[in-house]
């Protein structure tokens, strides 16, 4: 398929730069955010477009690079000020990670206006961005296919009302266990998992990080493996190229069988796992299929009975 | 089967007495101890013949009750004194335990003696004690067919090098996260797993609580789901249950292939689900082979692409 005559998923979410530090190594104002990790991953199964904002320290030969690999850029809209800047701490076992600094700078006023080639987008991804700004972008779809939402921590503490407005409106949520617990009060992630359905939600994915993820569908849970990777380099985004990729699976392969949805994690688990094997989500762009695929199998061995 | 027919699954460790403390609740002093939940999660599958250690402490109606059920308790030994003692207390999300108390007694001076017809048993566990008593026990058994281990923090820590003895002489070895790492000094899990296997380990699992469990054997890993619990009751006991019921697995259905191990894996996880819904292991007495199938039969579907 040429670029163009793949299924789009728009991806809006941040367009950040990261200092990192992990494993004793400090990497400053590095490529991150929710919107680069996603639409890169996304890329070898659709045609990422992507929503967000950046200040005038952007680096542009990142977002040239994006153009070229064929990510569609036109929804970065490009503001006067600082971009919007992470600075995060891993534990040396990654157990926990600790937010030393966070700065929106442009992403404060940010108001996510879709190009009008992005309104008819199938399958859309909104990263863990405040929920009113998720309302915004959905407002302005016309009638995608398949949605997906992130969220974070400080959304469900501030406006947890609001969260569970978006939930109710798209089609599938991320979160990770910590977020099932906070989001419907129960440190029984398994109770959760129920309850968050009877919230409305109509499909769940846990993520677990190195121990896989977890589908929570109509009926039916699908108990998916985390690719083996012996150095984790650096957890940024993990999350993210999970998502993307799932999405952008769910776009080139179908999303009605239950198989649809477990071939997707399954790609999603295998892209993720490039993503934390190098910092950055430059990696991602040069994944072949075959590299893809090859983990694919690895990970349809792992559940083989 | 009638028991005396079933292959035999000799397991050794802790007959003990617990008080926990879990979800606001004060349990004193009840049924506890690795060699209890083992044999008990075994009961099912092989005929378990325990080896332990009582003081005059000890409730004799448990014992009685083992027996009435098919468990040789032959091989316990009763000691003046009192019995070993445990007091713990979960983190009411269960990702952590504080151990408030723990007393050997007559634990302290144990010196297992196998009876003459525990020493030809086809399967072996040897719970987590002491690795000098878990190597006494192999010392007195003939020729197993296969032997599995549990350790713990404060043998790994205090006496490393005895414990990787015994590893080396076992077939398999089950440990959780937290002890793999220790016992390889890697804070990467799947590195973890690689190393412990140049150590000198043929089988390894690990053990992950709700998250599961991961097989490694030969050139391949196997990932197990954990049932979905929507109400875990008590933790304790978990990995026992796991490691009874997957080692009476092997010991009623053959451990040659890969599916063999597989199926184990499945098994245990289902019977190791029953174990964490009430406290004490006499639930695991009752369980029906039906009652196993059914969540055997829904673990497979949780993985099946």
């Amino acid at each position: 398929m040429s670029p163009s005559e793949k299924p789009r998923l728009l991806t809006v979410g941040s367009v950040a730069l990261d200092t990192i530090e992990v494993g004793g190594l400090v990497k400053n104002r590095i490529i991150g955010g929710s919107a680069n990790y996603s639409a890169a991953a996304a890329l070898r199964f659709a045609q990422p477009l992507m929503v967000g904002v950046i200040g005038d320290d952007y680096p542009e030969a990142w977002l040239e690079l994006l153009e070229r690999r064929g990510v569609d850029t036109t929804g970065i809209q490009r503001e006067k000020g600082e971009s919007f800047f992470w600075h995060g701490r891993y534990a040396d076992d990654f157990s926990s990670r600790q937010s030393l600094v966070t700065r929106l700078g442009v992403f404060e006023h940010f108001n996510p206006r879709l190009p009008e080639r992005y309104r008819g987008a199938e399958f859309i991804f909104l990263a863990n961005i405040e929920p009113s700004l998720q309302r915004i972008v959905l407002d302005q779809a016309a009638s995608p296919v398949f949605v997906a939402m992130d969220t974070m921590p400080c959304w469900i503490e501030g406006m947890c009302g609001e969260v569970l407005d978006i939930v109710r409106r798209v089609d599938c949520l991320l979160v990770n266990d910590e977020e099932l617990a906070q989001l419907t009060g129960s440190s029984q992630p398994f109770e959760g998992l129920r309850k968050i359905r009877s919230m409305g939600a109509r499909t769940v994915i846990v993520k677990l990080g190195r121990w896989g993820s977890i589908l929570h569908r109509e009926d039916t849970m699908f108990w998916t493996p985390a690719y083996p990777v012996e150095r984790v380099v650096d957890p940024t985004g993990a999350g993210d190229s999970f998502a993307g990729a799932f999405l952008g699976c769910l776009a080139a392969y179908g999303c009605s069988s239950q198989r649809d949805f477990r071939r997707a994690m399954l790609y999603a688990s295998a892209v993720a796992s490039f993503a934390v094997e190098s910092f950055e989500p430059g990696a991602l762009l040069d994944l072949t299929t075959g590299e893809i695929s090859q983990r694919f199998t690895f990970l349809r061995e792992l559940i083989n009975y």
